[in-house]
Parts: C-alpha cells; structure tokens; sequence
C-alpha cells in the first residue's frame, strides 16, 4: 500500500481560488471571528501530519485484528476492545482538540466551518474509516445536542464531547425498522422527575461500545406510550451509558449494554454493536415526537460526511493503483511514438502506464475524486451560508444544501465505491490479495452505500421528497445558480467553449427530465420510484460539470497570467505550478469527453418508464 | 442465505426450445454417440442436487475457516488444508464420476459437449465458487492435455484426471510476468531421457497444492535456454507433484513444493499458491515454443467457464434478495393502487418488493442472469460446433466462439459482480454482515474479473487482436448471424417489433462504431487501448439484446399456441406454464426498455476518442 498523502494543494486550491472561502468568512460576522484562511491553512495541515502519520499506519492492523467482544462475567452485556494503536491514535486525535473541531464556541468547540471540517473528514477517512468513524459520529451527535439540547444538557455533555473524554453513537435502526423508522419499537416512560425510561434494542450502532473513552453517550430514538403512530411519534433522547452525577462525576451503569458486535464485510475495526437499554435513564432532546427532525440536523451534516467516505476511499485508491502503475511493468505500448515514457523498440516492458484501458481506470479515478472533493466543497459551503448567513444567501444556501445532501451521500459512494473496484483492477491480481491493502478499500467502502440510509432512500429524498415535494422549485435554484454561471462566462476571452456547451446541454436536459418527472408524478408516483436513482446520478454527473468547468476555468486563467511561472506548488502561499492547473485542466477535458456522457443512457432509462418495472407480478421474479 | 435452487427450468428452456441443442446433437455424429436429451436432462438433474445438497452447505464454513497452510518439518514448501467438508464433498462428486463430464472418451471420459458442461459449470459455481475451482482447473489442463498430449501422456495422466484420483493446476504466473507472460523466467533444461528439468517460481495457482487428491498434476509454462524471446519461446510441461512410475504407482516428490498461499479478499476455500520448481521432471506438452497456443486450447473453455462464475454469482445474490425482499416490511408503496401486494392504507408496512428502487435491482439481475446465461449457451453451442461439426457450421463456430470466448469472461463477470453488489444492496445492512452470507458473494465474485486474463485484457483480446485483427471480418459473422435472425423475424406474426426493432438499432450502431474503430486503427493503435472496455461492453449488451428476442420470440410463440396451457412447469417433459413463458417476455421488455440503452453513453465514449487519455503526461497524474 502506498503511503497516504493529504491532496492539501487541491483542497487550498478549491478554497482559495475556486470557492473564495476566505471571502466568504470575511463577509459572514460569526465565522469572521472563528476563522481566516491562516488558520484554516494551519488546521488542513496539522490533519494530514495526524492522518499520514498517525491513523493510516493502524488501518492495516485494524482490518486485520478488528474489535473483539467478551461477555460480561454477569452474563448480561459484554466489553468491546479495539484493535492495537487505536486507543493511543484516540488519545493523541483528541488531545490535539480535534474533537472540538467543528463545536460549538460556547461549550468548548472551535466553530470551525463545515467547508473546512469536511476536508478534515476527507483526511481522517482515506487514513482509515473504521477510526474516522468513532469522533465523526461523535461530532454528528453532538452537533443535535447543540442546536436541540437543553442549556444543562450542553453544560454537562457537549464539553466532554468536545475534549474527546466521552464519546457518542446514534441509535436509530432495530432489527424490524431499518429505513422505516416509523415503526420502531424502543418505549420511552415519563418519570416524575422529568427524565424518561428507555427500554429497546437498537442494532448496527456504530462505536455503540468501546474502549477509546470513558462514557458513551447514545442519543436514542423512542416512542412514548401514547405517542402517534409512525414517524411523527417519535421522540429524541440522551441516554449515557454511565450515569453522570451532579459533581460530573461517572456514576454506575445507567442500563446500557452491549449484546453483541457483527462480523461484517469491512471496517473491522469500528465497533458496530446491538445496545440494549434495560430502563436506562434518558433526557429529551428537543420537543417531544419531533425526535426526528432534531435527528435530522445530525443526519444532513452526516451524509455529506458519508459521501466524503466514498470520496476519500477512492482518493486512496487512486494513490495506491497510480504508484502500482508507474511501477509495474507489463507488455508494450501499442503506439510507442504517441507515448512519452515508452520504450520504444527496446526490449524492456513498459510501465502499464502506457496502456489506455489502465490511463481510462486511473483518469476517471482522479476526475471522480477531484469532482466529488469540489462539489463536497460546494455542497459543504451551502450548508454553511444556510447556517451562518443571514440573507437570501442563506436562503439559496438552505435550498441548495438540502437539495444536494442526498446528492452527495449517494454519488460520492457510488463513485468511491467504483473507483477502489478500479484500483483494484488496476493492481491485477495484486488487489485481490490482502496485503496489499487495496482490497480493504474495497470492503471498507462499500458500507458508505449503505448505512445512513441507502443510497436507494437518498434518490428518494432527492426526487420525492425535495424535487417534486418543492413542485420543482428546489431544483430551480440549482438550475439557476449554474445558468448564471454559464453567462459569466459565454463571453469569456478563455477558451471555455469546451466546457460551457455541454454544460448547457446537460443542465437542459436536466431541467427537462425534471419537468417530466414532475408532470408524471401526479399521474403515477410509481414513475418517481422506478426512476430515483437514475435521476440523482443524472444530476451528479450534471453537478459535477459544473464544478469541473469552474476548475478549468481557473485553470485556465491561472495559466494565461504571469503569476503561474512557479516551478514547484507552494500551498502555504497559494502558489501553484502550471503543471497543477495543466493537470486539472486536462483532467476536466477528461471528464467533459469521457464521464459526462453516462448520463445518456440514464436519461433514456428514466424516460422508458416505469411500466416494465410494475407490469410483472411479484410471483413471476 | 437462501438455500440454492439450480434453475434447471431455464436452462432446459434454452437448450432444447431456444437453442435446439437436442437437434444439433443429432445432427453431429460424435455428439450424436454421446448425447441425448434424456441424458443431459438426467445430468442437469444429478448435478442439481449435487450442487443445492453437498456442495452449497459447505461454502459459508469454507469462507470462515478457509485453506491452511503448514509449512514441511524440512523447512522446505508446506501443506495445504482444505476446509471441513471440502475432501468428503470432492470424493463425493469424484465418485459420481463429474471429472470425466467433459473428458475424451478415448481415456474414461464421458464427452458431454460444452453446452451442457457450462450449466454444470454454472451449478457447481453457485453453490460454491471456491470449490467448483478444483474440479473446473483440473478439466481445463484435461482438455489441454487431450488435444495437445502424447499417447503416452494421456494414458497415463488423462484416465486419473477423469476418474478424480488426482487433480491438476496451471502455472502461468510469476512475480514479474502477469498479462505479459512472454517474460516469464521459468526455465527447462533438455535431459537425455527425452523429458526436462524444470526450474522456477509460480505465483497465483490456483488449487497448486491441497489434500483433496493423491497427486496433482502441473501444467507449467517455461522457456528453453536457447528459446526465441518473447511469447514465441514459450513450452508447456507437465509435472506431476509426485513422479509417476510404470507401474503407475506414486514415486517420490517431484522437488515440486508449495512455498506459501495466500490470503486473499474472498474464494477463502481455494488454494491459491506459489509453487516452486527445483529442477522438477516435466514432459512436453505438443510442439517446442508452441505452449501458449496448447495452453490457449484450455483458456477458451476456461474463459468462458470464468465469465459464467460471474453470472453464477449473480443467480445467487439473486435468489438470495429476492427471498429478502419478498419477507422483508419496510415502508408503503407509493402508489398502492397500481401495487397488487401492496397494504394498500393498512398500517402494516409493504414488503419492500412494492418499491420502484427495489424492482429496478431485483429485476436487473434478473435479466442479466438470464441474458447471460443464454449468451452463454449460444457461445457454447458456437464452441460444439467448432469441435464436432466439419462443414460451414464449423467454420462459423470456430470464429464466433473465438470472438466471444473474450465477451463471455469479461461481460458476464462484470454484470455477475454488478448483481451481487445489487443483491448486497436490497439486503441494506444485512447485505454487509458476514452471517448472511451475502457479502461473501461480493468478495467470491470479484477475483473472476481479474484472473485468467483480466477484463482489460480480454476487451484487448476482442477488439485488438480478433476485431480488429481480422479487419472487421470476425465481428461481421456475427453482424450476419443477428441481420439474418432479423430478416427471419420481420414478417413474423408475432408481436416482436418491439424487440426487432431496437435490436436493428442496436445491430447498426455495433457496425458502425467498429467500421470506425478499423478506420481510427490505421492512423492510432491507441485508439483502440482506449475504447476497448466500453467497445466490450457494447458488443455485450447487443449479444444479449439478440439472445433476449430469441427467448421473446420462443415466450410469444408459446403463450400464442395451446400447449402453453400448463400450469405448472415441469421440466422433464420440457412443458411450461404461461407463468414461465409471461415471466420470460416481461424480463426481456425491461432488459429492452432498461438496460440496452446502457450502450449509448458508452458509444458516446468511444466517439470521444483517445485524445484526453493521452494527453495528460504521467508526471501529472
């Protein structure tokens, strides 16, 4: 496996030339305070010394060894232990404060910027997923306890959260109520004190139990006992796994135990777990039966952080197929005098560099990365404007960041997911064998897919809930937002034809599929169904031409002024090479000719119908 | 796990109503000895139970436990355990006298023609790729041997490979030489006693050493010091692990040892090893320098046998999540009128089979199992007559099996992988857990798209070296076989425009993207590299269009006439019910509507040429 290095030069390039980051801070009081590119600069870089040094030397080890349960002598619960290095990498992440990365400034966080924590998440994933996931979640759960969580409930855990004492999970599915949590079963009784007693078990908890820290605190989904039926009954609660006394200190076992870890396919290393709660004292989140919504705060910042997962699975893939690559040397170029580092006639193999279908599996690799990391960095800047700003810019950010949060969730895995397959395909044989490393990115990233709701309910969000839900208006603002794009830069004196056409035609294309859609939906919802996933991947490709264009054409007039002479990339000071922007340059042309077209054929599949995919009765499968 | 159904229905479907096999058999008086329907039904039947009975139960504890290896007192190789089970399975399926299915009959073997062996092949493969590995290596070195062996060699090696006393391996592979075998450095000294001394390192064999037989028996490709350079100088030897004396009894070790396995992402059950040679005895195998031509007798059937673990693994994650998803309750349909099985406004949730999403998996793996296993069998019944029939049959055989030898391993193992990622993705969480057995069939799946000839290599092999190489005339037999099979259906009675039609469509653009490619040929041979893989895939995705309106056609024609009144299938009597023949015309519509037009965006790629791939220097990747 190669050594993993942290793109910093990509993500400073995205920030400060692409997305104005720095522009953006300045402009939105909160954030002016919190954060200036010298210290986002500073924190990107701390990251990847933690994520290269740290964190990706365990992965290996943590594939290989992963959690282990032992049953309690009591016979009731068990004791989850990690894989070697993973407390000693905890302690060292969390006394570096990265726990409180992106908290809240009150209790102790950083009020870092999603646009810049989203990086961070990148760096700590492509080291290894099973560790990233402990403080990501934990980050998630405390981020609901911010925004919904009473003044004590904040005094007394946000703080613990922050300084990475304690950790969090989130407790949703059950064994009959995965995507469907209308129909959970976990019971929440009133007391006369004004907590609740939490009875139910809860599995696939991720870091449900561990031994990384000294509490765990699950933030639970429940029903009361009078409580409505479905999804509007239901309720948010803390519960801890040791109580926590008034002086702070840990009291005993609240009723919280863990009945077991799964053997899963990947991430060895993180803990998933069933938790069982025995009447365990929990404190509601927010306002009872909106457990949900409250949930949901966590949810979206979550899914883009899962997207990310993908991304950052593919990232390292890529790094490890292309170091293979150059490497490896089989067979000849078939077109020695159209390839640089052929050797010509000379009787030594080539480097399978040289070879199209191995230059087709790593491009699409790096223009799948590089575009989900820009569009993340898109997606991730709309969060923070809906939650920092104050005008209709927090408006469009709000729109826009809910519309593609789905998005990002379900393209960026897909993607991810293909491209560790393609590095794995790249290495031969090689990929296939464990030690290499590469099919641990494969089996690692394939859980993104699917946990925090499929990728299947994520294209159901998209279209059902949010473009059609909307009448269309959602989609609108997108379909604005990159229209108006196009006109900056139709008279543009930089070649940016290139792009600006096809970007055109696919974002028709895309307003006129939605407007079919639409027009069916009140027919037959059916045909939104049938046609989710297709769609959502229609308006990825689509989204990430638009990003892609907005690269180039930095690209492009980085390289037609004076300022691109630097030789070598200095991130610190901004400055880049042309052999960067060439690189990115060529990349998006990459992408324009030869991923961009896939979304053809969805659109055709979308406009066939759902007809064929409902006439056959369930007996005939 | 859902236990394994072998699908017997369809493949008597194909054989004796889609593809008339009973008919050619007639027709070719070798196959004529051989063959009838009764005795193919009969196999199908037997393996049937083989595979759901003996073999399928042990493949989750062969995942689990795997191969072991035990390294020699001497220091010197080691040996390899196979899994619980596994020996007892082997002699069980020895003794029923499977490793003679495809043998010659001159030396034990039973002749069956590959169009039944392939669905033999498909059996054994679902219910247990790692073991169906074994028996499957040990008949390709058999064929090879067969065709390329002295009268010597035969007699003695070819009658202990049929009856199961002993197995083979081919040993290809060494560290520095994978697709490019034309370096390998595995060398064969001339002895005066007419054999040679073998000396060299293999890596990646597959079944290369365990304890299911007595001896194993190694189909080694090595070089002769004064041999040409290249793929020109290389011989095929036999070498048998153990020496065999004239009396036929086992001599000593052959210095033939197993230097290690290796762990691998999945196939945990199959040994894959590094085998040494230390100046082993070997024998000739046909002419000197003429060993990739004898090895390649067996790597078409091989070929051909690994794309269908692809589809293999596709009917099981099928059959596994569809019985998931017909038990499983999540959610309401989104429009319960339309639904049969929906609740309808019941509280209770639907079966997940009610959702557009879930049918647009369920039913994709559907089609492609189906429309792979036809293709399949229509390749295989190419590959019979290029080995029985003399006449144009023949001739027509041998090029259309040799152009889709390369079709059937890539598309099918790609598809194949596709659906057990799908399949994972209907069981959502569960899909990732261990126990389900689901994910195990990711893993399983994947190696297939990687050895004997990864899939980069066989689109090289289709468009290079058979498409191109035989300046369109290859792939212009096949364009004739799909036009001709048109002309027969365009005043048909039948309602088969709706096939007929796109099929045309899709028949032209094949033609015409190859005529392009041939004329680009000329100028660039990069050209080629670059579209091979989507080139591949479109030729494969029209093949399967073809076969699919072949069993539209035999559906429409069935449900038209009176025999169709049948109500349940039964396969002896070659009898189905409407169920059968609406099922089969309802896949194809969907194929039809859903997933042929996957083609146009790879079209759409090729069109976009090389010029992005190439473009890029490898210092800026």
């Amino acid at each position: 496996m190669a050594d993993y290095k942290a793109p910093l030069t990509d993500m400073n390039f995205l920030l400060y030339q692409v997305f104005n980051a720095d522009t953006m801070w300045q402009q939105l009081p909160q954030l002016n305070e919190q954060v200036d590119q010298e210290t986002a600069v500073a924190i990107l870089q701390e990251c990847a010394k933690i994520a290269e040094q740290e964190i990706a030397p365990i992965a290996r080890q943590g594939d290989e060894i992963g959690v282990s349960f032992t049953l309690n002598e009591t016979g009731i619960g068990g004791q989850v232990t990690t894989a070697p290095g993973y407390k000693e990498a905890f302690n060292t992440f969390a006394q570096g404060g990265w726990c409180a990365l992106g908290g809240d400034t009150n209790y102790g966080g950083m009020g870092m910027p999603k646009i810049v924590s989203a990086f961070v998440e990148e760096m700590l994933c492509s080291a290894d997923i099973s560790f990233a996931l402990y403080p990501i979640l934990t980050a998630g759960a405390a981020l609901s306890l911010a925004k919904h969580g009473s003044e004590e409930l904040k005094q007394r855990y946000l703080t613990k959260l922050y300084s990475g004492e304690w950790a969090a999970s989130m407790c949703l599915t059950e064994a009959h109520a995965g995507s469907d949590l209308g129909i959970i079963k976990t019971k929440a009784l009133p007391q006369t004190d004004g907590s609740y007693q939490i009875t139910g078990s809860k599995i696939f908890i991720t870091g449900g139990e561990h031994d990384l820290t000294d509490n765990i605190i699950h933030l639970v989904l429940a029903k009361l006992p009078d409580a409505p039926d479905g999804p509007k009954g239901i309720s948010l609660f803390l519960v801890p796994k040791f109580s926590v006394k008034n002086n702070d200190e840990l009291g005993a076992n609240n009723n919280v135990s863990c009945g077991a870890i799964e053997h899963k396919m990947g991430i060895h290393a993180s803990a998933t777990c069933v938790i069982n709660f025995d009447g365990a004292q929990g404190f509601l989140i927010g306002e009872l039966n909106k457990g949900l919504a409250c949930m949901f705060t966590m949810m979206n910042f979550e899914r883009i952080g899962v997207g990310i997962q993908g991304m950052s699975a593919g990232e390292r893939s890529y790094q490890n197929a292309l170091e293979y690559a150059k490497e490896r040397r089989q067979g000849k170029s078939l077109n020695p005098t159209a390839v640089k580092n052929s050797d010509g006639g000379k009787k030594q193999p080539d480097s399978i560099m040289v070879h199209g279908d191995v230059r087709r599996m790593l491009l699409s690799m790096k223009a799948f990365n590089e575009g989900s990391r820009a569009l993340s960095c898109y997606i991730a800047q709309q969060l923070d404007y809906a939650t920092f700003a104050t005008d209709e810019l927090q408006q469009k950010g709000e729109t826009l960041s809910a519309l593609m949060t789905p998005l990002a969730k379900a393209f960026f895995t897909d993607l991810g997911f293909e491209s560790t397959v393609a590095g794995q395909q790249v290495l031969g044989g090689h990929g296939y064998i464990r030690e290499w490393g590469q099919e641990q990115l494969v089996r690692d990233a394939r859980i993104a897919q699917i946990y925090e709701g499929t990728n299947g309910i994520q294209a159901m969000d998209l279209l059902l809930r949010k473009v059609i839900g909307s009448k269309g208006k959602m989609i609108n603002v997108f379909i604005t937002e990159v229209s108006d794009y196009i006109k900056t830069q139709q008279d543009s004196a930089l070649a940016m034809n290139e792009f600006i056409e096809p970007l055109q035609s696919a974002l028709t294309d895309l307003d006129d599929i939605s407007q079919l859609l639409l027009a069916k939906s009140s027919d037959d919802l059916n045909e939104i169904g049938a046609a989710a996933n297709d769609y959502l991947h229609v308006f990825g490709y689509t989204a990430m031409a638009f990003v892609w264009a907005k690269m180039a054409q930095v690209s492009l007039e980085k390289l037609n002024s004076s300022d691109s002479s630097v030789e070598n990339n200095d991130t610190e000071q901004g400055e880049y090479g042309n052999d960067f922007y060439n690189s990115k340059l060529q990349t998006a042309q990459y992408y324009y000719a030869r991923l961009l077209p896939r979304r053809l054929s969805l659109l055709a599949t979308i406009k066939a119908g759902c007809q064929t995919l409902f006439a056959i009765d369930d007996e005939l499968f």
